[in-house]
């Protein structure tokens, strides 16, 4: 060992120790013929005082920042005390030490407030994780792992290993494949997750196993995505949706205690779909405030036990008239806006991201009065009712946007979470659980004129709807009438896990018997020879006993970084790749030698 | 819940109480109108009694062996109990139950000594996974997962995640790489091992560092090698070679202790390269037995202070006169071998896997008479010389091969197990760990006429080896004197942990000096161009602080293996590939569409 004791540990009770201590140089500070050089370790920042009689050997080989430094002394109280830092009571009086690597002068300031910029810091990511903002992040993410694992031991799950070379099968994302040599002309894929392998350890009998596991998706990367990213991935048998979701919510709990000491005892909020977007217009949405919306239009998406009050919008206003959906929220606090301000937002839904083609808003004044963008069309008393219906206050300012469904709801979702932010009302400090539950089993894919799975093909649909499915025909016979086909009110038994507005976990319930695993692959339109093809094992699997199962994965990336208090993952990643899927740092990826192509027999076909 | 309890759970204490399991049908017996049914679960067994008046249900859906039931009913007292399981001594008498799921009849009995071939059994492995000999191995593999990771924690070690998407940088073993679809004619490698980046974490200071992780190998598949396979990887900086085998010889005693209730607290034997090689022909050797080797010749490689008695053997017999290595072994009680059974033992070792021209046998008989194979050209006095140099008792049968050095040395290796193995002295139970170190830094590469790294080129010579190594020209002149070579002699600061005769870790002092690690890449035959290329990131790096580090990692399958008392990895491997690298269940490797190829920009490029 090069030393006795870390950097963080010692203390006045160590006084008159001899200590050996190895770190990196923080600072040097001269006074006089004095030295004081700050040494760093994982563990904390220790003081080393050199006297006069090192000052020779101290010219002679000057340790500058970032030096790998080894140094034995005694430990003394220190007159000037730090209380910034656990070590601050004390220093080492240094009697020799040893400078056991030099260093180059980084390229960017290894401190919290780096001089360093993105690019910098990727390329150089060893130096940047030295910095005390990003080790703190990956121990977060260490201490979620570990307290993951705690708890699901605890509860009798098992972690199993599953493969990461296996079979090409692409549903919705692209594979990433591997050519193999030992059997040219054939590939393998890289996990998009281990879903079907860990399927088939229920029907093994392992009923309950979990593992934190890399996965791969070969999408083109919007920011904050990465090509390779890491699940923890679950799966339980005999159990139904409650089960799981008290599981897992015990697990999220748990987490919170142990790495945030944060007491979780209130009850999660369940939530069906379609209330998470009549209410929030997103099935994500951010429950550490309201603003909730306000449906001033009914949509044709089918929303059960919805009150339209749209007749408060009719009249005049043609934009409203024409919009398939017209939805509000009560900004509190904010009818004193400027026309600066309320234009400013006006820009902001106007952006290509936002895409709508404007704002209107009402001021609820706190005399009573309301004034409006939109006063040409509305009189007062229907002004107040809108505001009424939109839940808002004296002092609140109401912000409308219209348009077709799927966009308006996005803007006005948005809209919410940036007022929220512009308000200070997302605390990275507050945490607020919420399972969004009873998802449409299937999507309409427009171009395909069929049905998608909206979460995978293996999620069963709600027990009393597997008649419907099965006693159904999938064909779209009418493409313009698939809301009235009976597979467009069939619901999932699904369930996402949201946290303060970002989806961290989901999962369903399977199919575990082979017949309605065939309905759904045919109703996604894979016909029997592509079924067997592909998941042949999986349905034979289901003819030897499968038991009724469900999981969860959570995307880990994310749920450490939102315990953390960020929303960027690449923050919480070692060693993350930029916005290309490069890695800047190794240079990757690269070109290959010709002996790879040959011995893999495949060439490149560039399109010019 | 689809169930109260699970099937191991119940005692004679729950007498009286209604409770629910679900499992898999183990077998059905009727007797007269009673049926009893052997459920199963993860967790057990448990014994249902089924009464007439359950017939009629029971006729109309018959449950087969492997149907998935649930039943209710009360706990009573067995009549009959059964000592051999855990809940033998309570019965279920069943009020009520469900068919949740249908079995067709398995391809091979689900039971410890089934009748299904390997290849059976690899095509449904979700069958044989439930099979109790199966899950045992994966419950003890996720044991010593859990273990370590336990040991590790509590001596401050961080599970840091690396990426799997990384650099080809093909040095020994072949990489497998995958096409970037973002980066059109560019490739990605799987990672070997995540050895760059744990010294990198090094370099940013965190300074004890853990992994369970996959890694990958494209190599021709010999018995019982993966393609993927895991490693407990581990790494830690300022310290020492023995640091960190006071560290990891921890952990597995650790391990021994949760996993096999076994206290390991014999020190271990630490073994030089050398010595393993004179004394048990191999560098893995097993210490269960003694056996050691007798070296009659002195071999032109170096073994420093060890004794030349080739003067024993001098003499008439042109086989060991004209043979670079003559070793024998003593085989303890075998003096009495049949001539058909030293006849069989003289084929073994003439089989292609060993290749030797044949064997030469002394009888050391319990009367002290001497009668050997080579009787007519050694005296009776030179016989038992031999004989008391290989240590050999009244009783004992020494055996000789004689041959080439390296085949000689494997030979006699070989030959020292099978001995062994037929005189039952490797115990499956009895476990005996060995460290071997000061293995030589290089090895030379007779078709290149240069050395080649024996651990990997990050590995460190021996502290006072250094200076040999930066003032010699690597270049070797005289390949025929490659052995006088200044590089021959150089060790490496490199360990290998063995057990039972299996290199279950190994691992090194890493080098952490830019100026020693280009050495090190100009004596593999890497020009600087090369160097940055494929590592441009490590010697930066090294600029910049690097401390003292060093690691090890383990074979995570083979250890787990070897613990359960097996040398087959497969069996502790939940879906294992076959020698062709094949994943039978999925059929993995496959196709890929053309669609893919599109993207990749790739094209096969078959020969012929």
């Amino acid at each position: 060992m090069y030393r006795t004791h870390t950097c963080g540990e010692l203390r006045l009770s160590d006084k008159n120790k001899e200590v050996t201590l190895a770190g990196w140089v923080q600072t040097v500070r001269k006074f006089g013929s004095i030295t004081f050089i700050d040494l760093r370790d994982r563990y904390g920042i220790t003081q080393l005082l050199f006297s006069e009689n090192l000052n020779e050997q101290l010219e002679a080989n000057p340790p500058g920042r970032e030096f790998v430094l080894q140094a034995t002394g005694i430990v003394n109280e220190r007159s000037n005390k730090n209380a910034n830092i656990p070590t601050g009571e004390i220093e080492i009086n240094i009697s020799k030490f040893t400078i056991l690597n030099k260093s180059a002068l980084p390229p960017f300031t290894i401190q919290d407030d780096t001089d360093g910029g993105d690019d910098l810091r990727m390329k150089y990511r060893y130096l940047d994780l030295r910095r005390n903002a990003v080790k703190k992040n990956l121990e977060l993410r260490y201490l979620v792992n570990r307290s993951t694992r705690n708890y699901l031991h605890e509860n009798n799950f098992m972690d199993i290993e599953t493969p990461f070379l296996i079979k090409s099968t692409p549903e919705g994302a692209r594979d990433f494949v591997v050519p193999s040599r030992m059997n040219p002309g054939q590939f393998y894929a890289l996990p998009q997750s281990p879903q079907t392998f860990k399927q088939l350890l229920m029907v093994s009998g392992y009923d309950r196993y979990y593992q934190i596991v890399k996965c791969f998706r070969d999408e083109d990367l919007r920011a904050d995505r990465q090509p390779e990213f890491t699940q923890i991935d679950c799966e339980m048998a005999f159990v139904e949706q409650e089960d799981i979701i008290s599981m897992f919510e015990g697990l999220v709990k748990r987490i919170f205690k142990d790495v945030k000491g944060v007491d979780y005892t209130e009850a999660v909020q369940h939530m069906t779909w379609e209330d998470a977007m009549w209410t929030y217009g997103n099935d994500k949405p951010d429950i550490r405030f309201g603003m909730q919306l306000c449906n001033l239009k009914f949509p044709a998406h089918s929303f059960t036990g919805k009150t339209d009050i749209s007749s408060l919008i009719n009249g005049e206003f043609a934009v409203f008239n024409d919009a398939e959906t017209v939805v509000a929220i009560a900004v509190p606090g904010c009818s004193d806006y400027s026309r600066k301000q309320t234009d400013e937002l006006t820009e902001w839904v106007k952006r290509p991201q936002i895409g709508m083609k404007g704002l209107a808003f009402i001021k609820c004044n706190n005399d009573g009065t309301y004034k409006s963008s939109i006063d040409k069309f509305f009189t007062e008393d229907k002004l107040k009712a809108i505001a009424g219906a939109a839940a808002a206050k004296p002092g609140d300012l109401v912000l409308i946007v219209a348009g077709a469904e799927e966009r308006t709801r996005k803007a006005i979702s948005a809209l919410r979470m940036e007022m929220a932010e512009r308000l200070g009302l997302r605390k990275a400090d507050e945490f607020k659980l919420l399972w969004v539950i009873d998802f449409p089993l299937f999507e309409y894919d427009e171009e395909g004129n069929r049905w998608v799975a909206r979460h995978h093909p293996f999620t069963a649909p709600k027990p009393n709807h597997i008649d419907i499915m099965i006693s159904n025909d999938p064909v779209i016979k009418d493409a313009s009438k698939y809301l009235e086909h009976p597979y467009a009110g069939i619901k999932a038994n699904a369930y996402d896990l949201v946290l303060n507005g970002n989806e961290v976990g989901g999962g369903s319930i399977r199919i575990y018997q082979r017949e309605l695993q065939e309905k759904m692959f045919a109703a996604l339109g894979m016909d029997e020879t592509e079924q067997q093809h592909k998941f042949g094992f999986l349905l034979g699997a289901f003819e030897y006993g499968a038991p009724p199962h469900g999981g969860l994965a959570f995307g880990f990336d994310r749920l450490c970084a939102i315990i953390g208090g960020s929303e960027s993952i690449r923050d919480f990643i070692a060693f993350p790749k930029n916005n290309s899927g490069r890695d800047v740092m190794l240079d990757a990826p690269s070109t290959i030698d010709e002996k790879q192509f040959d011995e893999l027999q495949i060439k490149l076909n560039m399109k010019s």
